[in-house]
């Protein structure tokens, strides 16, 4: 039997000595004001049990974390019909993300980079009564916490200096690959990004991916088909421009986002996130790639 | 001595029989309504003489061609600083714009194309204390013609469709390169582009760009050095991804529109213009381009 | 217990008689003589079990295939430091594949592109004494089958119209990532991809793969660590442009071929190959793409 | 009456001052041991006058210059036809050469870059009898001097070194744009850009250009409708990425060399070269392109 708690404890304590720690998100003042220091764990396994180490508890802004809850949303709704606005092939450009688009007439080759979370976001405002509150909510039901809240000055501050988000979109409203108004669609965008969440709520949240689409209530919210198809795409394109070196140090699927979280998880077995604000060069958490990869390799657990 | 108007008779008498002629762009309703069959003409030399042959008085949405006039204003404001914002290079790809704005970290390769000429309205904004009136003075007078106007019909309609210009602009500010609001550079630039000039209004106001720098009325507009700039600019960039192509066949520095506009230039000789709204694969007039090569042909005279 | 047999008997029967099957890699003349009528499958347990449909025992061209037999050797002889001159990340550009390694200076996204996979042959021709009869020593070795040869047909046809790797070895050449002569490099890689196995024997050659790199005779080939790392590379950029695709749809590491082969894997479970010289638009075996889909759907097996 | 002594004493004198000469190109060993003292100006008028200043009789590599000479003999058998194997329109791509030929499926951009060259370069060993000998006939011929040769070792260095050209060359292969096999048509372009000429020699040689495809012996070798063309190319695509630069900042047809020469032209009046062998960070002649700027900016003459 595995210690797991001793596992997470002894990365944590490790990890939290290091020097180098990477550096905050500037480009969001709300990120910018995060401590380097702060160093989460939480490993929620998918027979309940659950084991916490460090900030664990505090919540930060999931940002592109949320792209994954709002595809599992997109396909409750639209199923398969949904990957003919959105490819599934990693972006694998590390430079240039606006131009595979012009190069694509406008589909998006993933639906983890911000052009494809757009499209996904598109279909839920079509989709959604009153998208924001009703999106909301829906986190809250899979992880089970009425206290998850949108950080409205997150939300704000991205649209005000979003610019590279309004191209994006723009750009797809050219291709007609964007149904309602701009403004409406990053209005939303913006929001589901500006979640606040823990490690333990985010852990909690992403239950269903391991679990063929039931959440922690056991209520089946997608077909065991589509979570494996979800995890199929974290593995691939879930870490930006990383995706090829998670799946090859971690290998498990999982998603990072610019907040310093990092949700990942071994189907049928357990889901593992962690929260370090410090980014590498790549945008992913230093110490939140790092810890996970030592998490794998000392458990030996895998899914390769 | 050349028989002007007996060549761009014969020229205009033997095009307008052609069975293929464009496609009318369509991407902007007022442009769609026009007729293929129209075909105008102009030559005004230097010496003060001009020839017409057929719809040569007719205004038409002059679009691109107003990058030309645009471009003289800021060179008037900023002279050789406006080169720290853009770049002097021919684009050279044919499929994909916004991306070498991304290579390029938001410097537009040249100001004839899209993104350029967004960083030049953002200038003139800048400079100008009522940008639109300001600029169609500026127009007025070196066309020396005052009913010269906007279509504001057209000026809508860009802004209404006009996405991939939003896309462009936003990309620009998310590069620091645009110093005013989005929207305000983006109304300044679809009227800009919105301004309805024949091929007689549109030769005069080209008058200064083959006189170094002097209008028709013998005003200074610009110094000599950068009316010779803006002629070698107009050689390698004027024709979307048809520059090297029309510097071949026709050997004039020259700037088309996507409303079937031409204008062409030999300094210190004349200016000629065409205007036939049907479009080659390129988004140049084809008979236009076949008209001034023929004129550059008979009269054997081009830059080279 | 699943009814494997019955399970690929059943695959086997429905796809052979669909009429679409694909088209044959023309740009080989020995491949182009293959029938769309061939069609083999081959499963092969961990526990010794094997399963055959069709022609599971027929030898055909596994081109791209033996670029994971050439990285498990190069592996073996340098460990990590294969990866100081190659990457890990997929390729994702459907169009264009010298352009990246241009951008990259001359470092290949992956060791299965072709690029990435003259870089291993340079190791291996480094490493090998007799590289050509060493390489083929060790698959006949991990396959358990002295039987297995190159096809000399095969790799004097692509030695005389390669031109495309010939491009793609002077230009690693020219950014000094090849040590050894571009023609001893090519000459190499040609005969490494002109192996001819069955399905049979591809599946018992990777069993390594499946088996923490120990071979079906239980002789400890590369570490439990890389063979996982080479799994998750097959995931990431086995299928071309088509990785993610597969991923989504099949939900296992693997590897296919343009001679028409497919290997995938469940790592300690199994390993299926699959044989149909049909391809779809991408490069890939369509029934053999088709074949694996079904047999994950129907048995509920995948790694997600 | 302008003093053109006076004008390129003057330059010649107050650059070769200058602290900054740029870079001698290291990538063939023979040009790397020239040094940034050298420089020369020659300026040929069609009236038969000429001037000299510095190291203007001195031989050195011509390098590129010499694509303008090929293209022009490749004109003279194939007329048009060669726009079927080649474009004409600047590459505009600072760093991806390979790339836009692979997107254009092996069309290269103009025949000024080098796969464009090596396109012309098969069309020469196509045409002529004896390659090698038969051009430098050509060339001797127009530059009226039976003492040009080739610089052997020069040819031998590139030979062995020349792996983006061996590149270039195999994917024009791939792509069926070239005819003769790869290792005689580099073998002849190794040689064509190893000519050594001097100053003097390549303003005699580029006389035909600037006089309507007559050389200084009043032969006519290529149609005037030719020479303007290659003229036109010349200005759109001479100086590598940066060809709008050139026009912008000169104002005449030219084009640059590794080697550190340069020739540029205003067709019916002169010919001017320079050579300094340091380049700028865009692989031109430091010193030369300063020259030829100071040149137009004090005779107030350009195309433009």
């Amino acid at each position: 039997m595995i210690d797991f708690q001793g596992i997470i404890n002894n990365i944590h304590n490790n990890l939290i000595k290091e020097e180098v720690k990477g550096v905050v998100a500037s480009y969001i003042p709300e990120l910018y004001k995060q401590s380097t220091n702060s160093f989460g764990i939480y490993l929620q396994c998918i027979n309940g049990e659950t084991y916490a180490a460090g900030d664990a508890y505090t919540p930060f802004s999931i940002q592109s974390i949320s792209k994954v809850l709002a595809l599992s949303k997109a396909i409750a709704f639209e199923d398969n019909r949904i990957w003919e606005r959105v490819d599934v092939e990693p972006s694998g450009n590390p430079f240039n993300h606006l131009s595979l688009l012009e190069l694509e007439n406008g589909i998006p080759r993933n639906p983890l980079i911000n052009s494809g979370a757009l499209v996904i976001a598109d279909m839920l405002v079509t989709h959604l009564k009153n998208p924001k509150q009703d999106f909301l909510n829906y986190v809250r039901t899979i992880a089970n916490d009425q206290t998850i809240n949108y950080n409205t000055d997150v939300a704000a501050s991205e649209k005000r200096t979003g610019y590279g988000n309004f191209a994006a979109a723009n750009l797809l409203k050219s291709f007609n690959n964007l149904n309602n108004n701009v403004e409406d669609v990053l209005d939303f965008y913006f929001h589901q990004c500006a979640i606040d969440m823990s490690c333990a709520q985010l852990a909690k949240a992403f239950y269903l991916f391991a679990n063929g689409g039931k959440c922690v209530n056991n209520v089946q919210h997608i077909p065991v088909s589509q979570a494996k198809r979800i995890n199929a795409i974290m593995l691939t394109c879930g870490f930006y421009d990383e995706a090829g070196e998670f799946a090859f140090r971690v290998g498990l699927p999982g998603k990072s986002g610019v907040g310093g979280g990092i949700v990942a998880l071994l189907p049928n077995n357990f889901i593992i996130s962690t929260w370090a604000p410090g980014l590498n060069a790549k945008g992913n958490s230093l110490l939140g790639m790092q810890a996970l990869e030592q998490f794998t390799t000392e458990t030996k657990i895998s899914i390769f």
